[in-house]
């Protein structure tokens, strides 16, 4: 008889779960995801910004585990889990398992603003990001025929809130977009009256980053005319205006909120099981405290047992990645009745790209950090070679190119498909 | 003083006329359409499907119009035609006009019939394409965990209403699916409970074509495994029943709808100026009847005074386009006071795609009909060149060539964004 594994969220962490659980022996897997489909991240500001293929950075689960036979995909949302029964109740139906995975990430923290979570425009998922370019796309038409100054302006003010990787790429991409299209694709509009800023409570940005990517970040975006204003707190954001905590406000239709996420509560796990910003606690092994059966790993789990992150780990791909491959090796090692490993990150290093030419890298061993061009071909071919197969690959390196020739990436069209009934 | 010319509609008929009229002078053109971006109708079935390269098919107007200083784009749908102060009334605002040219194409017709428009898919625009991509994938997925067998039969039959080239080709291009996919990417269902249906009130598959590209059509589809029905009319849809005017039905969750069009009627414009199929009447020129400025070319108006078309032409993009071209040289010819040129179309021949290597063509002069493997070659050449341009055409080849070597072109994600506020 074999274990039934249901892995919830097919993203960098259960994605590599699942794909190394592909043909193991006495397991059954079962993916649940709300999307069809598995997507790539670090992308999305590029798809909000005008790349329109999707497809460059999403591929099907169902196509990714074509004649994988122990690998069963599930379209649903988890709404419920049962420990006592070991089941868990999903949008289209219930689920029994030996063991559960959660793997659910985490999603944008507005922390308590109800009307910055209502009204501003977030980044986490692929409709988030068309979402975004219908908006972008839609107000900048309304730009061009406005006549009211105070409506002009808040048509041509663009205000990202959160100073990390998100906040920095799309503040930089839009920068270059005002300077190499805006004109010749709205000639109605001046490049002069479009402002961008890029503001963050914290004093510098990419916080977890070094004091020299920080500062190259900082001088580099100042120099593309971006407005970066740090220990700026978003506080509300009414009558399309951004109000901070200092009592400055700034008029807009456009607020882009990158500027915090949370892990998800589940219907079933015990308030005691979440940690901070609600990351659930797990052991050494990703299984969490108080549960015989049911684990946790990526961006939603705290795990303090590592010895150089006793806060817990930095929510990055890179950690996802590698509790889910050491999640399949435990699996199997379970199975077989052979010992478990310990989960410890390996630190990659980290890097946020800036705009043509431009980016940062901090590598820990050998320590060192680089910045501009070099960083930027490094940021370039990570993330190509990251793209879940090789049809991505070349499709992006190919929209890529004809970006870098072009200095025009992006096809700019609005597409405004229904809900589905 | 420029004239000002107002063509509302940016489709085969309208983006010709408009890119004829790029730097002439004493010409401003503002072309009104309510999407931003010029799209292939012909390659929709397509999109529809799975291709999810929606910018394979679709290229943004304001891109189009780079540097070409005497043309304007305005996002917008035409409201109503005030033809005695020379000015349209738009979703967006006014605009003034010296010419007005409506070149808004058709819709779907329903003819009448309520329940199938609320919930039929059409497939007239991109938006439509997204959606029945997003339905088809979403239902397939429920099909797979459907357990009731009334539930699961009409998840897996599709009836496609309509035999002209887009029921033909949707039909054709499902029936592969289901032959290539079905069993890999959906190991829970099975490829001999899935039916589709091809439906037509008429006796004959692609009516204006042929009788030999009729019959090779109808013999290669049945031997694909689609139920053509002849002579079988829609009526009404209810329940998730097709009910047809002989009083069978087929119960179904997926009624696809390409059984008829229709122009639309616009507020301004009197009952006496439409003639069949609410088309608007005008003469060898274009010009409506009894207006002194107003224009109509394409699927939308009707022109008896074509020697060989004294019925009117056939709605085709073909005709759409010769009349674009026709009028931009009539409008250059007044403003510098020659003599204007009547219409005359100039018939290449119809086609129509059936499936891999399968394909009809009537070529009208030397008179013949092709069909198979060569009409196939043939078509997929005109529709690749007929592209707007050199960008779309490379990615169109690159994921024709994966969809021939793969029998697999698709990337079946299901993106939902929100309706645009």
């Amino acid at each position: 008889m074999k274990k039934e594994i249901v892995i919830i969220g097919g993203g960098f962490a259960g994605i590599n779960l699942t794909k190394r659980l592909a043909n193991a022996k006495g397991i059954h897997v079962t993916l649940v995801d709300k999307n069809n489909y598995n997507f790539f991240p670090p992308l999305l500001y590029q798809v909000a910004t005008g790349f329109p293929e999707v497809s460059n950075i999403c591929y099907p689960f169902r196509k990714l585990f074509h004649y994988k036979k122990n690998i069963s995909f599930r379209l649903g949302e988890l709404l419920k889990i049962v420990p006592e029964q070991n089941k868990v109740v999903l949008s289209t139906g219930e689920l029994s398992y030996d063991y559960l995975v959660l793997a659910t990430g985490t999603e944008s923290n507005y922390f308590g603003m109800g009307n910055v979570r209502q009204s501003a425009l977030p980044l986490k998922t692929v409709d988030d990001a068309i979402d975004m370019r219908n908006y972008l796309l839609l107000k900048t038409e309304e730009a061009t025929i406005a006549t009211d100054p105070v409506e002009q302006r808040k048509l041509s003010t663009i205000v990202i809130a959160g100073g990390g990787p998100t906040g920095v790429e799309l503040a930089g991409m839009l920068a270059e977009m005002k300077k190499n299209i805006l004109e010749k694709d709205y000639p109605e509009l001046s490049e002069e009256k479009v402002k961008i800023y890029l503001v963050d409570g914290a004093p510098a940005l990419l916080a977890p980053m070094s004091k020299v990517a920080q500062q190259y970040t900082y001088d580099t975006l100042v120099k593309m005319g971006v407005s970066v204003e740090l220990n700026r707190q978003v506080k509300d954001y009414v009558n399309d205006t951004v109000i901070f905590a200092d009592g400055t406000s700034i008029p807009t239709k456009f607020l882009i909120w990158a500027a915090g996420v949370t892990s998800k509560v589940f219907q079933g796990i015990p308030k005691e099981s979440y940690g901070k910003g609600k990351r659930l606690l797990v052991d050494q092994h990703n299984k969490m405290y108080g549960m015989q059966n049911i684990y946790a790993i990526g961006d939603t789990c705290l795990q303090t047992t590592d010895e150089n992150f006793s806060e817990g780990h930095p929510q990055l791909a890179q950690v996802a990645i590698q509790q889910g491959i050491n999640l399949a090796r435990n699996f199997k090692a379970m199975i077989n009745g052979k010992p478990l490993t310990v989960f410890n990150y390996h630190d990659k290093g980290s890097m946020a790209i800036i705009g043509r030419s431009k980016a940062v890298a901090d590598i820990p061993s050998p320590k060192m950090q680089i910045k501009g061009f070099i960083a930027w071909v490094m940021w370039l071919f990570v993330h190509l070679f990251s793209l879940i197969n090789f049809r991505n690959r070349i499709k992006t390196m190919y929209n890529w190119s004809i970006a870098y020739f072009t200095k025009d990436q992006s096809l700019r069209m609005i597409i405004r498909p229904k809900a589905v009934r």
